[in-house]
């Protein structure tokens, strides 16, 4: 069985319009978008939770270095299902740690702490939650990148215009540090 | 590199011991408790996220049936990392839903909807979010069952002591519906 329901992000989504809705998706058909090289794919976000957390997948191809980020007012899971992840973080000291995430390893990013990752094989995947005390922001990803109906990850690498990095990250809790840099290799 | 830290909850555990600090768990390492035949291992809780939210797994062997329950202020993800899990839901008006979750499968479970899963394959693994506005409660299934150094299902079911069941549950906004049937297979 497979409902579809029209929401305020998609046409046709899994997640039901109406908060308070038990609901089941089957593997990769959440809500999904491209950003660059990678699909991400929502299960659940703030409006069902009371802006408590959300559920999010992110897929990759090996290679795709995602930059120097913050996030003042969100915490961030990181859990690799599949591939291998490299995350980069720098506590509030200033100490700067890496580690190579296999299937079943866990990283968690404090408010405040920059952090980076890299894929470091090909169908790699993390599941991610990202939300605070402030709510959550599983919607940055399509605002930046691109709602897609498509499966897999995208054929060809979706390029925000570059005005889109003047307004998107701040309004989803999003900094990135063009300068930073990681000491830790 | 593997850093232990002393806490409220361990006396080694992986998950520091002050908020805000960054940190890498090694599938497996979390806190980990034996409650019946299911091992539960914390990768974060509350105190990591302003009680925003948690993340843990639930490994279980075949055949194990959890009650039907219900949560007042918790809303509820279901995430199958291996094996097969069937997972039981009745919506606020009474409408009942069940569905074989296998690796990739989402279920989501808003507070005040009664549930139940069961694992339908050894070896099966869910990840876990449980919270709401009102905090997290990722340490129940400790505190009705019993913490353990130990990797792995437990090798004897852990039976709660009765007097337990009364007080347990209700700290960790968890009530059992006892006479709960499901009409949906």
């Amino acid at each position: 069985m497979t409902i579809e329901y029209a929401t305020a992000h998609r046409r046709a989504s899994h997640i039901p319009a109406e908060a308070g809705t038990p609901y089941f998706i089957e593997k990769g058909d959440g809500d999904r978008a491209h950003l660059f090289g990678d699909l991400i794919t929502i299960y659940a976000g703030g409006e069902q939770t009371e802006n408590a957390f959300n559920f999010f997948t992110v897929e990759g191809p090996k290679g795709n270095l995602i930059p120097a980020h913050v996030h003042a007012d969100t915490y961030e899971v990181f859990y690799v299902t599949a591939g291998a992840v490299r995350l980069f973080v720098e506590d509030l000291h200033g100490n700067q740690q890496e580690k190579l995430l296999t299937p079943g390893d866990f990283g968690f990013v404090p408010k405040n702490c920059p952090h980076a990752y890299r894929m470091e094989r090909h169908h790699s995947q993390v599941v991610g939650v990202a939300a605070g005390p402030g709510g959550t922001f599983e919607r940055f990803f399509e605002t930046l990148g691109a709602p897609t109906d498509q499966h897999g990850l995208p054929r060809d690498a979706f390029v925000p215009a570059p005005e889109k990095f003047a307004t998107v990250p701040q309004q989803y809790d999003v900094r990135f540090l063009r300068d930073h840099q990681w000491k830790t290799g």
